[in-house]
């Protein structure tokens, strides 16, 4: 199969620009320190289109939610051969393959990120849940759709919750933050694992 | 910006191999014989990993839903120049920015699908709901988490939800369909969308 050419869209402008989840030893690294600084910079964040690309923003302000594509840049490209990590970088945590983890350090480091979009002034996104750090390339932007996107009934791995378990002590622990989604409660959330 | 690289980590296997939604003259038409003859066969669809990429599987059998992001090899190179669309192809929707629809045809040409896992097979991935044809190229496998590309409360352009009711209707028409996911219906929708 050929290899394919993406092309940045636009940027992200934010105020963090250190990663929480960095390439280290064949393995990615938590850090907590700038988990936590990054942690009240996220929102708003701010996504530039480039001018060429504007036309493709055309009637994007009727959506409330949208999924942004990013490449994660600071991933050296030596970190794209590794196969399996310690999820979230947690060192407790059983050594998993990647594709059955949210690493930013993949084979291609595209990331994910469903956000609310708070505004849109001419090139500019203004959005709320971005967590790519400053500089970030846009791949890609599209409308989230619920009855395609949210999947009901969703089961995921025990080690997963652990994972969210221990990023919510780690907001609560801070004074900062006074609230933290709880994975459990979501309405898409298999009855059985509630 | 530079540009990047993507390597494809595997391809689809599917019964079908011709595309809905194609480029034509700077816009894109939908094909509703071939929506129609390809409605049946979407599953299963088997992902085929390429034995590199093996490892970064381990454990993914855990998770019921998975995110895949698959390039749209069969859209012409020329097609990425594209800004605005008829959404779906539907000539009686209003013209929109690309990045405001679902449109195969893209700058980069990277769609998100989420799909149920059915069954993990070594290097195979037997999945419900991927509407890639055969063929496409599979650029990322993440685990879908609700409570991260889950939002709720979402709002979506009315043109959308008049395009999913023509999807629904096509369905309906269709004896072989049974039912169809309605959008308005879904616990993540805003309550006054309902």
């Amino acid at each position: 199969m050929p290899n394919y050419v993406v092309t940045p869209v636009g940027y992200v402008k934010s105020q963090n620009d250190e990663i929480i989840l960095k390439y280290s030893n064949k393995d990615i690294v938590l850090s907590k320190k700038i988990a936590r600084e990054n942690r009240e910079h996220w929102t708003p964040s701010h996504i530039f289109i480039e001018d060429e690309f504007i036309d493709c923003l055309d009637g994007i302000e009727d959506f409330s939610h949208l999924i942004i594509l990013f490449w994660t840049h600071k991933t050296p490209e030596q970190a794209r051969q590794i196969k399996k990590v310690h999820p979230a970088g947690m060192k407790n945590m059983p050594i998993k393959g990647i594709f059955a983890t949210r690493s930013p350090v993949r084979p291609n480091p595209i990331c994910k990120t469903t956000v609310k979009l708070l505004e849109r002034k001419g090139n500019i996104l203004v959005v709320e849940g971005l967590d790519a750090i400053d500089g970030s390339p846009i791949i890609d932007i599209k409308p989230h759709l619920p009855s395609y996107d949210s999947p009901l009934n969703v089961k995921l791995a025990d080690w997963m919750y652990a994972i969210m378990d221990e990023f919510k002590k780690m907001a609560e622990d801070d004074p900062e933050v006074k609230s933290h989604r709880d994975i459990r409660t979501h309405p898409c959330i298999n009855s059985e694992q509630k």
